[in-house]
């Protein structure tokens, strides 16, 4: 059982207008909502490939009763999110038919009160000892604390439970010092942890500033990881053309699932490329080709060097 | 009891954002939530004046039960809306800060099905006979055939209960047709449905084409009712400044309290005008200023003549 967390959940909902006109009234022409934030993308894709799973984090009012129905239609997937009094938040991401383009409206999401910043607490400590890894992903709702990260990752690692930390900004900063197992930022949180706009630079001092790990996502051009174990780079086998959305956690996805199964890194790397390129080629946002992933397994180039030490 | 029916509700979401930029990423700063359709507005601002109100029309989904809370919550609506396995629509009001304008997305709404058309057509049925007066507003869901008011028209008429009558296009016209009690177009629908663009010979057109009373509403000039009493013009003292959104529902729920409580048409008109135009000048939209309209009753104009015959 893998457990990941989210936070700041939402409803993920996206509408196509045929062009977006500001100031003008427009027919939606087709809607699709799904349960969104990182912690629960990485835990569908995770169920996909077989894994059980436990989500946990906030779920409050109406929005938040519609995400947790879509959670349990997902086999493999258990619903432990925590509720709270105000409402889950929804983003809206309208899609312009005409040019492709994506114009995206989030709500600010629940403010969480320090009884129920407890509750969870209470309720992630409850299933960490019962779990095979932990991921924490995306940004903190209003009112919990910025180092909350940081204590979660304490908790887990006392458990003897390796921890993977997605985040950025204050959040990520505080996060790293209490040590995660692999902190997987993309580009620019990794610049803006560390002042260095040169990937590898930036690892290395990333992992000097507590992450045992680091794996980068470089867009497309795959990913850097600096590890105990080594270094290497993982490409897909050429420039992948499609949606970004969720490819992030795609990523996440792939490592965790490598992690649980004790892969190697080259392994765990190549998975990871490939679901999240086979999430950039997907038609529907967020999810993943499984043919292309396949393929891409056999195609991902891994290059780099094992520790001397 | 006063019966409205919004065979097409709506849950409306208003989003504040600094300034909409098209395929930029926007943080929502505020999100107010309504219960929409226009039948569901005409309702509310009858509860407020004081009538006892049912509402009909069709839920369905996550959306429908967040509408179906918030009427619950209006103290003298009673809910008789019917159920649809199809999802409520929602309706997104973005509004730009900086310009003060609105972006609208309108989602298509359900489909109704013919069983639930069957469905909902038995329970107006039940409904009729013990109310004093109907409000059929609005527009249709896919589903349901586009003579469908004028069904419900000539049920009420059966039943002896007065009918109002407030939608566009097609649904109009074949609703007039049916012979409602007071039909209530906007300028545009009335030029729409007749050809003319001169608002008194577009009146009298409509009576022709039906309607026993046409009260047509010209925006920030107040309205324009010809009747079988007589032909009256009534304004507000002067030009209202503000939102406009709902001003027509808080129209028609002037001219229904005013049926109901059988007050002669000067009366009518002027309660119609002073609900309108403090429902412009409401800071909520769709609400409207209580203050302001207790002012207005006594400054709205009516000019006109009784008919002779």
């Amino acid at each position: 059982m893998i457990l990941t967390v989210t936070l700041n959940t939402a409803l993920d909902i996206t509408y196509r207008v045929r062009s977006l006109r500001p100031h003008t009234s427009h027919r939606v022409t087709e809607v699709i909502e799904r349960p969104g934030g990182k912690g629960l993308n990485v835990a569908r894709v995770l169920a996909a490939l077989g894994h059980e799973v436990t989500v946990t984090g906030f779920t409050g009012g109406a929005t938040g009763r519609m995400v947790q129905d879509r959670l349990t239609a997902v086999p493999g997937l258990v619903d432990a999110l925590v509720p709270v009094t105000d409402p889950t938040r929804r983003t809206i991401a309208v899609v312009d038919e005409q040019s492709g383009d994506t114009t995206q409206l989030n709500e600010p999401g629940p403010t969480v009160t320090p009884a129920e910043w407890s509750a969870f607490q209470e309720a992630y400590e409850d299933l960490v000892p019962s779990v095979s890894a932990v991921a924490l992903c995306g940004s903190l709702p209003p009112g919990v604390p910025v180092g909350a990260y940081a204590g979660l990752i304490r908790t887990a690692k006392a458990a003897g439970v390796p921890v993977l930390l997605d985040t950025s900004g204050e959040a990520l900063r505080r996060g790293v010092a209490a040590r995660p197992d692999i902190l997987k930022p993309n580009a620019d949180e990794l610049s803006e942890l560390t002042g260095s706009h040169e990937p590898l630079r930036a690892a290395q001092d990333a992992r000097r500033r507590g992450a045992l790990a680091v794996v980068a996502s470089l867009g497309t051009r795959g990913l850097l990881a600096t590890t105990p174990e080594g270094r290497w780079r993982a490409a897909p086998p050429a420039r992948v053309h499609g949606n970004p959305t969720g490819a992030g956690d795609s990523l996440v996805a792939g490592l965790l699932s490598g992690l649980v199964e004790q892969l190697p890194w080259p392994a765990r790397l190549t998975r990871a490329v490939a679901l999240s390129a086979a999430t950039v080629l997907a038609p529907v946002a967020g999810e993943f080709d499984r043919a292309a992933y396949e393929e891409l397994l056999e195609q991902v180039t891994v290059t780099g060097e094992v520790s001397a030490a």
